[in-house]
């Protein structure tokens, strides 16, 4: 059998079995959540183990999706959810700081602004795990800087998994990425994550000066996945069998002259009956909030997976056996 | 049988029998929680349910008596405690913020800066509710703006009832508020619930500009509740059953040039033997701390009433049948 | 039998028997937390009962060091951790903010800038229990000011119990203190524990500007404690079965010119082969990182001693019965 990963830290790290295991995971979470009974069992699948939020990057909807991720498993936590609070002010190094805390949990979930600290963290309790054996904590990255937001890629998997699972999957579909592709960590990761699924094509809509990076085209190249890129959002909307709205940064991108790419009433009667959009939210003017009534509007449930999927990856990570043992299998 | 509150917005939505039950259901805590069993046996109740404290307006003491009254019902929550972490600041609309945030919540306790957005919430969420059956959150207004804050109007009438349940209720007592009537949020609210105790009569005792509101005054006339306006705060200490102190708002206030109504030590010996001491907290100089030992004043208990108070409201949203039922009726 | 401690203010107030007895406890609770049983047993130790954190003056790994320790007892708790978010700042006085935090709460651990606030916090809830009954809030200095940090104290006592348990104990030990003794309060607070441990021989290391404070020195010759003050790092370490460094405690200390006393890794070549190395974190380049892997290098659990050793102190204040009662002594 395959090693399990230790740290989740970037979407490369997930192969096809693995985003299936998860995808199983949260479906069956979401089930035996639904009844009093199922969910005091979950809450006794962890009680006693404790989990580290480490966001002196601020997050406030990652951090309660993961705080009730923690609830949902019935695991503890402690939190440094304050920039200026951390002890970093103090001179400490980061990695003292971030050793201090994780000394007290099974798991460190990181958004901090340093680049690559989850990486660095993760690296250092493996090189020091050997010395002290109870700091075993397992890092997730909940999203830093630059860095991937692995487990927004997950969620965004998961909707997309729960929406084609009566129409052959994931596999095959045409998936729109639209808006500021070019700083967009949730399209980035989504990117990588495509190769999984074959003859997946990716359409992206974005104005010039937000294009998708060339890393991402490279790779795609790279792995044979079919891509376009355009401006006009009613041609892909068209085609689509998925549609990811993304949010525009700030402000400053409307004077950089960007024509706004926003998905309207309008684009809901061109919209393939099957099809869905999602949003990793917040969102601004880019997706008008008139259209949520439509059932393709998936972005309330995508909202509301990211904590079953978050479950999903703590459990993964902190069970000894198959998480799945003696649960019945629903997906 | 009368249909159930889905929301608690503001004090005029409760009448007598909803003010009985919710007393009745407070002390019912209050009597059980005092042995280990009976607080195991309540946490026991809506354990799995999780409330959403969205507190963008701080409040210390509200947050802190709504976590505990999570507590004391064995509910998890999750929180936004401080208006720059909350993702409004990326340009999301407020009731994006809230529909995120409750996404995972069974309720949702609101304070916010902006007016009335707890009763713009319920609005949406009533409306939403058909497309998304799992956005089901109760909004409970914590003290927002400008707004009501009616589960302090409530512990205040839970005060109240206690203080005189073996001396004919709340019906036919007098009760002096002193203070800024014109901006106590508190007085205001307490003073609409009036209208369910016949025969009680109100004493207004304020400096002239700091007298009750005409909305409030118009309220009572209509609902003939005789009141009197006055700034003899001796005279009405005299005659009242309670005496509501509240809070002079800022240091503003006497540069205005207001002669400061301070309830002192002397005034314990002409309030009546049975007569009570309300205080909403926190306090300046207008209730001196000497007089706390004497039993009659109560903002202690009144304090401590918050918490089971608010465990009842809760419990009363979010528990399908009746609270009471099973549980010996001892108000 | 001897009184139980009420509050937790100062080192002072403990006798070796209590420092016996809160070791052995650690010790038990360390042992008992390995097996997810005895995890679940020691939740159901408190269930139901409360603290109060009161940080208005912030302390990221005190504040979690606590809240873990709650999550060990099966204690829920409640904070203020913002100096910002407080009532004091809208006029009302700290005790009353305290109080009414307390109002809640079986325990509170405060860390106030106020100097003496815990002291007097305890004053208070002493003189007002006999008026109001549940006000029965233990109070724990959980570092207050220029105040005493005893629980810090109590960890480390613990770290150096366990690391001389089979050799003899503390007792005729010799402890290097290093760093800035002028200010450091968590070795102000072991020097005075010492007196506990006979024939103990104490080494204070530092730049003249930050020698021990004459009152510590004066408490020492008082009770025979031999002690000498130098410069040499070096011949400390060669002697000394426990170096307890200290953080520098600012920039402006070197500009004070004073000559920086590190701990690097050509000391692990004289430092005994049982002796050991403490620091109560965060650090700066005073102990090198790259000792860290060495066996004698203790910070990490002491760090993790914290949890445990808070908890044992709270479950000593709030457990009726003898704590140790009905479990197997294992120190």
């Amino acid at each position: 059998m395959r090693e399990r990963l230790y740290h989740v830290l970037e979407s490369q790290q997930f192969d096809r079995e693995l985003l299936d295991h998860l995808c199983a995971l949260t479906t069956r979470f979401r089930e035996v959540g639904k009844t009093t009974e199922g969910a005091l069992a979950m809450k006794r699948r962890h009680v006693g183990k404790r989990a580290a939020l480490y966001f002196t990057q601020v997050s406030t909807r990652t951090l309660n999706s993961f705080r009730a991720a923690c609830q949902v498993l019935g695991m503890d936590w402690l939190e440094i959810s304050d920039p200026n609070t951390s002890s970093e002010v103090k001179g400490e190094s980061p990695i003292d700081s971030v050793a201090t805390f994780a000394s007290y949990a099974d798991a460190i979930i990181m958004r901090s602004k340093l680049p690559g600290l989850a990486k660095q963290a993760a690296e250092y309790f493996d090189r020091e795990r050997p010395f002290r054996p109870w700091h075993t904590a397992h890092v997730v990255n909940g999203g830093s800087g630059q860095d991937q937001h692995p487990t927004q890629a997950l969620l965004d998997i998961y909707t997309l998994y729960r929406a084609f699972r009566e129409r052959g999957g994931i596999e095959g579909k045409t998936i729109a990425m639209v808006g500021d592709l070019k700083r967009g960590r949730t399209v980035r990761s989504l990117a990588y994550l495509m190769r999984h699924y074959p003859d997946v094509r990716l359409i992206f809509v974005s104005p010039p000066a937000f294009q998708m990076e060339e890393d991402i085209k490279a790779f795609l190249q790279k792995h044979n996945i079919p891509f376009e890129e355009t401006e006009d959002l009613d041609a892909a909307v068209n085609v689509a069998d998925a549609v990811y709205m993304t949010r525009v940064q700030d402000d400053l991108d409307k004077e950089k002259g960007a024509t706004p790419i926003f998905f309207q009433e309008r684009h809901l009667k061109i919209l393939g009956p099957h099809a869905i959009v999602m949003h990793p939210l917040p969102r601004r003017e880019e997706l008008d909030p008139a259209c949520d009534h439509d059932p393709r509007i998936k972005i309330w449930r995508q909202e509301r997976n990211g904590m079953w999927m978050r479950a999903a990856v703590l459990d993964y990570l902190l069970k000894e056996n198959d998480p799945l043992e003696g649960m019945r299998e629903v997906a």
